[in-house]
């Protein structure tokens, strides 16, 4: 019942986080996946967080953790049962996180990253920039990588990193405009509360995962990039509308083509329509998609038993 | 680091419960303890609650449960250490919670009641009334118990469980008001929506721990009782007054009068100053008690072990 973070890294290699963030994406679409914005206690200095869903009929649960920013935190996620309430599953750790996040990147650059992609720039070198890089390449046969971050040393062992486990071609580079020239997908997921990149930086038909502050005075972006972006999406539209302060791409003249992840998967929003277009997704984490990972997770543990 | 009901059950008898709670109410009433009012996020056919708790200096956590009123439901709580962040124990079941408030109560009775208080009447024979008696056993020495609910069959099973398990003496009996004739400490632990007693029928000197329903056109006592209380106390007073609907005793006349069990604790609001006082207990839960109790737990089996 208790499920650490080797086990979670051994269930779920990235085909499988992506494939089931696509299938959760869809189930919020058509409603069966109830996510509603998550729920916060204040303790003091920080607080407990709490973000639900429920795929009726079949499960709900959580994803709990704070904002104490201490060193060795964790995160609990917890499966319940849809028919008894019965409690499932409990993972502690961050792995189900982290996963969950590259995980609806990936689908992110599945639905709307050119046909042909084939090379990735990064900008930041976290655990959050690796899991992007390792969702992308579950879904496009990836031929290079560059990656920029202000650390020389961490910017190489992501590189290294890359080719290690990755096997694909990749080089630290020493600037941003560097890291994002010609590429067919961007990755920003910097912890900066100002711009790391200029829109102009960027070569027609690029898609753009925004993994890091997205918020009015606070995004690692500019308005420049949501200006160029053709195509504007997001993994909940709700919950970037619940915001504050704001996220830039909730507010006009943006918020009217912000758009659902999950519509452009059912096919009843439109993606890229022109291989020239730039395309950007606002990651912000549809609640009750830890649970979903979680419940993967617990099948393929039960598969494997 | 996961803890089974079993385990809760072999680490807390009831004076360790008793005792962890009394200590949780003074931390509250000292500030040591954060227990903000709790939080939730609906999921359509039910709620996820969570109440969370802040021991300032030493841990954090929170219990989670939910109210789809599923036949097998489990709370999970939580404990995570206050200086690393990192989870130290995850407990799931029903084990915390029912010790919880029925020690809290029976600090109440330890508080309130007469010093010479040797009779309960029960009204209510399902869980909540077998922890209220359980931990009353803990700070008076019982003499006999009455208890009344509407099946005959498990007020039976319940008096015979308390001669059993308690080694006190113990009837059930045909009225609500039988089982309160007479009686030092009455208990009234119903899911009665109307009220199950009337206060005329308490002897001069009784102290009443109510369990259940307590709020506006919801609750299972009239404002008869709270007239007839000279001392009217709740484990939190704060949680007290964010009820929706209202809380009687949240409500003027009786809400000036309410005062924080922690307070009579501490010595800086009154008790009981009279024999013949009525005196009553407005259970409410105060948040954060589930995770200290769980932390006396893992004290308890760290040294066990």
């Amino acid at each position: 019942m208790l499920i650490s973070d080797p086990e979670v890294a051994a269930a779920l290699d990235a085909a499988t986080s992506v494939d089931a963030m696509r299938q959760a994406l869809l189930a919020a679409y058509h409603g069966r996946l109830v996510a509603p914005p998550r729920a916060a206690a204040s303790l003091g200095a920080g607080r407990m967080v709490l973000t639900a869903g429920h795929l009726v009929g079949q499960w709900y649960g959580y994803r709990a953790y704070d904002t104490f920013g201490h060193p060795e935190t964790e995160q609990v996620v917890v499966l319940h049962d849809g028919r008894t309430g019965a409690v499932r599953a409990v993972a502690v750790g961050e792995e189900l996180g982290s996963r969950r996040t590259g995980a609806l990147g990936g689908v992110a650059v599945d639905a709307l990253a050119r046909a042909d992609a084939a090379t990735v720039g990064v900008i930041g070198s976290g655990g959050q920039a690796w899991t992007q890089v390792w969702a992308a390449a579950a879904v496009r046969p990836l031929r290079e990588v560059t990656v920029h971050s202000r650390s020389a040393a961490r910017r190489e062992a992501f590189a290294a990193r890359v080719r290690a486990e990755l096997g694909i071609s990749a080089r630290a580079v020493d600037t941003a405009r560097e890291a994002v020239r010609d590429r067919d997908v961007v990755v920003l997921a910097t912890t900066s509360p100002t711009p790391v990149l200029s829109a102009a930086d960027l070569s027609a038909g690029t898609h753009v995962n925004v993994v890091g502050f997205k918020q009015v005075d606070r995004a690692e972006f500019g308005t420049d990039l949501l200006d160029a972006a053709t195509v504007l999406a997001s993994d909940s539209v709700a919950q970037a509308r619940s915001y504050a302060p704001s996220m830039l791409a909730a507010l006009p003249p943006y918020a009217s083509r912000l758009r659902d992840l999950g519509a452009v998967l059912a096919g009843t929003a439109p993606g890229r329509t022109d291989a020239d277009q730039i395309s950007v997704f606002c990651s912000v984490g549809l609640a009750g998609t830890e649970v979903f990972l979680l419940d993967r997770v617990v099948r393929i543990l039960a598969t494997a038993a």
